[in-house]
């Protein structure tokens, strides 16, 4: 039988991969708020590089309880910001045979949502993928599209193996890692320096970072201390991750970080779910983190005077 | 007999103190750029919490040669800023007996011009203001106006002298100190933090940067790390000046920094003068200063950035 599915969530990550798993066959209901109006009445149309798709959720609701099935997985694919609490959010449909599958950005973002359900399986995913929503009920597929998954906080499942198949079956290139906290830290050696830099430079797109000394000095700098944290934290990297991440960003086309989207659309920004709690765990571990704490000091002051815009 | 003046630069600090000179009797002569026409044909109308004022130079040149007289002071009041070569400037009127005033913002700014001169008297002065010019011929003069002047390395001079009283007869309070180096260090104090966090937090003013707990906690992390520097080089500053910046930062009407002024207007930032000097003297004495360095990348891409707008 096809898996219930309730989405959380149906901004540009969430979309997308909503449709593609509807696309596989799974039974997709969506949780909505600003766009609840627009995504009921016309269903959300995904232009993508690869084919243009319609994605018709099985039901559209404003809260949880709305949805008369138990859901086999809830993805949770809203920013993480400190506003959401997510618990609270999807609590009422929380069976036991639930998993929750939080598809977010951030390091030790897992944690609230493992202790408010213990007895549930927590599936950890990363999306890599160049994607927006434009307009509400429109998201545009510009390129990427992969997706890396794994059990919290390691491991796997038969039921991770099924959603993989799903994502897979949806034309989404998937896999499963069971060490997916590493697979986390990983990302963040980009995340940290590259999102942050190119909202304080100004709006500087990954080009002009790339082509500046002292924007990847800092961006070094920065890495060092991400790599130093994952390690005291028990998932190491090896040295060579620094300049393989910088050489990426030398080699890509010119694209505006998500961190970048959001400022310039006076979104609230995922100021804590990367830098915040990357700076929380060097205080836990006792870690000089000055450049990580720099970002973070003048990312704050931007988050709160973009949000009072 | 009075002094013989050639001021170089009259945008707001230039102008400004150069009035007051000419209200107290001095023979100032101006070299403009810019402004050459509009000054020539207008002088500069100097609106002052004060009392207005017009200054009218006694020449107003674009190019030093062009003065027939040889100068007692050449006081450079230009911004401090790679592409503006000061011993090339002024050299042709550097006679024996000119003293060289340095009006400008900075550290470690002198080096050029004692090594470029090393016969001539060389003055550093440090202006403690509330001006801007916002147009050609114009000074708008807010609030303070104190001058603080001394030999450079250190000491003072009869000429030293002169040059205070004149500019106490032209109604600026005005403090000779024989150690000025250690006077720009304290200066710095309050402008490596504020002037960059300024611009980089999407342009904040003084309260909103004294009513941000992560702007101040950076802030402070960069005070620590200029006092460290100003005592490796031989001008320590008691611990307890931190607090007094920050309290004053706190008790301030609040103002915009004359970084994010010229930040918002598209001039080019002093970037070198506060924040690269100061870390090219971290890595002379080989001191560890990340925050500053943090500051410093960010801000030399939105200088690069914002001159090419």
């Amino acid at each position: 039988m096809n898996p219930q599915i309730l989405l959380v969530g149906t901004g540009a990550v969430g979309g997308y991969y909503g449709a593609r798993l509807s696309q596989a066959g799974a039974r997709v209901s969506a949780l909505c708020r600003s766009d609840y109006d627009l995504v009921k009445k016309n269903g959300i149309a995904i232009r993508s590089v690869s084919g243009d798709y319609h994605f018709t959720p099985e039901k559209v609701v404003r809260a949880v309880d709305e949805c008369r099935s138990e859901p086999d997985y809830i993805i949770v694919a809203t920013k993480v910001l400190p506003e959401i609490n997510i618990p609270d959010t999807i609590r009422k449909k929380v069976f036991p045979k639930t998993s929750i599958v939080l598809l977010q950005n951030g390091i030790d973002i897992e944690e609230p949502v493992a202790s408010a359900f213990p007895e549930n399986e927590l599936i950890s995913a990363i999306a890599f993928i160049s994607v927006s929503r434009p307009e509400y009920g429109l998201i545009e597929h510009r390129d990427y599209g992969s997706i890396r998954l794994g059990r919290y906080p390691s491991g796997s499942s038969e039921k991770i193996e099924l959603l993989a198949g799903l994502f897979r079956k949806g034309g989404v290139p998937c896999e499963i890692d069971s060490d997916i906290v590493t697979a986390r830290w990983r990302k963040l050696m980009w995340n940290a320096p590259f999102n942050p830099i190119s909202v304080l430079a100004g709006g500087a797109d990954t080009r002009e970072m790339a082509e500046s000394a002292p924007a990847l000095m800092l961006a070094r700098k920065v890495m060092e201390e991400i790599r130093t944290l994952a390690e005291k934290s028990g998932h190491p990297l090896p040295p060579s991750i620094i300049d393989g991440v910088i050489e990426s960003a030398l080699s890509m086309t010119p694209s505006k970080t998500s961190m970048l989207q959001d400022y310039e659309l006076k979104r609230p920004m995922e100021v804590e779910a990367i830098l915040g709690n990357a700076v929380r765990i060097a205080r836990r571990y006792d870690v000089h983190v000055p450049h990580l704490d720099s970002l973070y000091g003048l990312l704050s002051l931007v988050d709160k005077k973009n949000r009072k815009v």
